[in-house]
């Protein structure tokens, strides 16, 4: 039997030369580059036993088709036909790496090439999505390709422009899609067994306890706020300590409060990771300084809480030190939860293969996300190295995505087996 | 009797429209539009009753002689001839306000027109300087004007070459300077009875004690450091906090320990005026911070000690968050103390013009600290509307001149008068 892992790692190098930027891993939404990922991931769909298809978006689409029904009336498309819906995206940041998305496409097609191999078809479809923007590169918008599978895709994105002036509009109908079928290729939610996707986890937590993989309970939700310390700008000799009104000393000590207050809190992230300090000289004192506050929790009455609670706090500093405070909230995405059964199954099958079950949640979004609008999902997450994403050196190993494609054979199997 | 302080106000505002750039005031070292203005100035000085002459750096000296010798065989120009330097500089910033500089040469010519419409002639002779450089603006090279006179001035300097890749060198020949003569300009130290310069405070202790001037007793020695955090940057979203190595929450703690330092501490300042957080993304952990300090104290010793105590405070907030950091000293000037007799003349004359004296340290470098090198130095500091400098607001009133014309007008006679 051939090494299914030691496939998926090959074909993840092979994808990985396939790139809009010489030199570097960068491709987006509808490019040559996603053109030509497409044509070799969809070949190994084909190989596997499934038929390939291009939706509207431009998401790929392998169908690995049901065990034929016993009587040969029905039709095998009838409406009793159910399918189990695998994947992750296809596309990737600028200056990527080579794991971020296209593992969890990757897994998918193994796990069905090993169905295949075996003979084996079950009560229900399996298909393997490859989406077509998840980064939200090209377009600064993400979840284009899950969003129209989900439903819950705006025309109105269709008029955005990308860097060069190319609507998304045109840039679909390039690549041969289609922007007049968007609404037609929603996924009919009666005919879904669910979504469960692999991914790696972007982060150091699964290193840290030294695990191979993980199940993700939710992802969490999502606040960015611009704020901004005015106080008076001075010159840094002549101004007395007493007398001066220093944005940046207001702006450090939010950030530091902001760090103390999500130390406390179980699941709670805070960052602030954009800092200006105007008017930038090292002999004047800041008069204005704007930071990005970046808030995330599984649970969004929490979320909530934390983000209101942060923004009394930057009040209080703000009225404590005389200086004026701006606070602009930028985003919002709430956080979508893993189905419970789903999970469980998910999970069942991770306690099977590695010693040891870790819950996690994702901090970060995922198609899963979209994908929840319309369908249960699961996440099941890989161990990589030092917690890097985004970025050349993201990695996993093959002993991992060996763990991986087991978890979730064994999750169809569970599935196939559940009541 | 003319209103002197009027005089002073108005020809600020004439000053202030001779500019190298249109619509802002900038007015660098050997520009035409330094030309005009020593032009206008030398013409101002003449009408005082001062012979003018140009120094071999572009330096604008107008001379009063002294009073004649009773007996006519000793020559005027002998050895026995003492001088009071008085006068600032007629370079700016960019964008700069009108005050800074041009106001201590404008009160200088006010005494001197004084003392010449009373007919009065003084036992010393008095040159009014207006320095042809104090900002630095064009060379990056600051007191080009005071170090010659001072015999501070080093000739590597003229190799430098301003941002149109002009010499210092041709900039000087081209004003109708001597860069062969600089070495010759300077002035004979024997012959000098001290340096005093009037100059607005730049900062706000004046006008939040409601006075008009206050003495100068030293100009702050001052330090700069370059200082850079470097944590680990990661995935805002998926690195929980007991696990970050945050850059800029390193850089914020040592932001508000140098306040607090400092606050703690008399006559010292400390800033951060710069910051920079690497990779500078919303959704990023900073994994690298640069950000600049100035320490300045009128006291070496304490300085150094300061800046000492800072850098042992940011080896321990490194060593806590395990971030690494870099200390780069970049600068250091040390302080310069004000003459004691020639400063209690001035206070002397404070006091008799404005019901209280305060005693002020200068956090900003002036012309007075590169002539003290060379002769006793004393300031007389102007209250400035809301402390504001370097700015096109600068501004100080004709009330407060006044004092400051009447405050250097006593002190001239007290030197007179003194033993």
């Amino acid at each position: 039997m051939r090494d299914l892992a030691q496939t998926v790692i090959q074909r993840i190098e092979a994808l990985g030369e396939i790139s809009d930027e010489p030199g570097r891993l960068t491709r987006t939404f509808c490019s040559p580059a996603m053109r030509e990922a497409n044509s070799l991931v969809g070949s190994w769909m084909r190989e596997a036993g499934m038929e390939v298809r291009q939706d509207a978006i431009g998401n790929l689409i392998g169908h690995y088709s049901e065990k034929s029904p016993k009587s040969k009336v029905q039709s095998p498309k009838s409406s009793a036909q159910k399918i189990l819906l695998l994947g992750s995206h296809l596309d990737t940041v600028r200056d990527a790496g080579k794991f971020d998305g296209p593992l969890g496409v990757l897994v998918a097609i193994a796990c069905v090439q090993a169905l295949n191999d075996a003979r084996i078809r079950l009560p229900f479809a399996i298909e393997v999505i490859g989406f077509s923007d998840e980064e939200g590169v090209r377009y600064q918008s993400a979840y284009l390709g899950s969003k129209v599978l989900a439903g819950t895709f705006s025309r109105k994105e269709l008029t955005r422009t990308d860097a060069n002036g190319v609507t998304m509009t045109d840039a679909i109908r390039n690549f041969g899609g289609n922007p007049d079928g968007l609404a037609a290729a929603q996924l009919d939610p009666k005919r879904l067994l669910g979504y469960a996707e692999v991914h790696i986890e972007q982060g150091p937590v699964l290193e840290q306890q030294n695990l191979s993989v993980g199940a993700v309970t939710a992802i969490a939700g999502q606040t960015r706020v611009k704020l901004t310390f005015t106080g008076r700008a001075g010159h840094a000799g002549t101004t007395p300590m007493n007398l001066r009104r220093d944005a940046l000393c207001a702006a450090s000590e939010f950030v530091l409060a902001a760090e103390f207050f999500a130390q406390r809190r179980n699941g709670l992230v805070a960052t602030v990771g954009e800092i200006t300090a105007l008017p930038g000289a090292s002999n004047v004192i800041p008069g204005r300084v704007q930071l990005s506050l970046d808030v995330r929790h599984p649970n969004d009455a929490r979320r909530r809480a934390a983000v209101a609670a942060l923004k009394k706090r930057a009040d209080a500093i703000a009225a404590h030190r005389k200086v004026n405070f701006d606070w602009q909230l930028v985003h919002q995405a709430p956080a979508v939860t893993c189905d419970r059964q789903f999970s469980s199954l998910l999970s069942k099958a991770v306690k099977h293969r590695q010693r040891k079950l870790v819950l996690l949640h994702s901090g970060a979004g995922h198609d899963a996300a979209a994908m929840a609008a319309v369908t249960p999902v699961t996440m099941l997450f890989v161990r990589c190295k030092k917690g890097i994403s985004h970025h050349p050196d993201e990695s996993a190993s093959v002993r991992d995505v060996r763990v991986a494609i087991g978890v979730m054979s064994d999750f169809i199997g569970l599935l196939y087996a559940a009541p």
